[in-house]
């Protein structure tokens, strides 16, 4: 039977929402893995709008939903209407979305709080054991949802992982290719656009990931049927 | 050495931009093969905003270039600066921007024009027999870029196709994962989202076409180079 995960996506474009290449990868890795995938995203305002051509803020405001539909081809659900229990794994790509929208990390950094319904979905899966995939900047969130002493990667970046470990995660070094698993806990994080150079880069670690949480997913079946 | 390639988008989502997921595949099955790759689009208004959660226009403005930028990660510049001697090959993913912002297609059917930059950057390439890929909707621009006689495809919408006959083309009905070549114009489409059901799908017909494209592009350098 085909696996289901969930994505949430943060809005589209990688200075104010999710990271385009990112969530496009993960779909496209999802699919060619058979798995049948739901779009979903908070129905809130974004932190603020930046024009990705000169890097400024820009006087409007935009939805999270909203423009996150646009990567999702309209295929997306306001994440009110999530029901945890139809799926195996989460996934969620990064972009500063997920440090400016799905949680204000990217101003509070080690005291930042994840916005309340990402957070309970997240929690829901978690706690129901079931895996996963953080990616690029969307680790910064583990210790939120896990608590302390969860271990995963944001690449190399020493600010940042400083701030992770004053959360009270284990931050752990990882190339742009790789994965770190936290094995207790089927966390999966790959560093993506925190490293990589080009998008080939991204989608080695990418694929990685997707291809990880849905071992974990088989792992989870196997044990709910070994009698 | 490597090939250099240049892509124009027309936006940012594929109800008034360029195709999120056909971008995004493109870049990547470019990068994968070792191409160059800038990305250009023109510094104009959208024909209209919509909202792809509902399928509405959305009472703003947002300028072409700009929204691009977010697909491109920043890395784009005005066509206006593109210059095609620097280029090996173009490729134009679809979307309706395509059909509403690099041209009028989608409101003028027949009698579209197509923006005057675009149209310039585009006969640039066909008339130095340099390679051209056109995805999804893009095609339907063939006819005003080669003039009669130019062989495309949009997939099997007939309705599209019998505006692509009317303007002088000759279109060939395409399936999701398949090209249609020009040989004599070196012009290659494919149908993408007009026909996939998938990100998948997409991504086996556009993986094609840049493959193609860069065959071309060798066999251009090959003739270049032969004594």
């Amino acid at each position: 039977m085909s696996k289901k995960v969930a994505v949430i996506l943060s809005g589209c474009g990688v200075q104010d929402g999710a990271e385009i290449h990112e969530s496009v990868l993960t779909l496209l890795r999802l699919d060619q893995r058979g798995a049948h995938v739901k779009c979903f995203a908070p129905n809130i305002s974004q932190h603020h709008v930046i024009n990705h051509l000169t890097g400024e803020e820009m006087p409007e405001t935009r939805n999270v939903l909203v423009e996150s539909a646009r990567i999702a081809r309209g295929a997306i659900e306001d994440i009110r209407e999530a029901d945890v229990t139809e799926f195996d794994a989460l996934i969620i790509p990064g972009g500063f979305g997920a440090a400016k929208n799905l949680s204000n990390f990217a101003t509070q950094g080690p005291d930042c709080q994840i916005q309340a319904e990402v957070l309970a979905m997240a929690e829901a899966f978690a706690s129901a054991g079931k895996p996963i995939g953080l990616i690029c900047v969307s680790p910064a969130l583990a210790a939120k949802i896990y608590g302390p002493g969860v271990t995963c990667t944001i690449g190399n970046c020493s600010e940042t992982a400083a701030k992770i470990t004053k959360m009270g995660g284990r931050h752990e070094a990882c190339e742009v290719a790789d994965i770190v698993e936290d094995k207790a806990r089927k966390l999966v994080s790959t560093p993506a656009y925190m490293l990589a150079s080009s998008i080939g880069e991204a989608a080695s670690g990418i694929n990685k990931l997707v291809d990880r949480v849905l071992e974990l997913v088989q792992e989870n079946d196997a044990q709910a049927t070994t009698p």
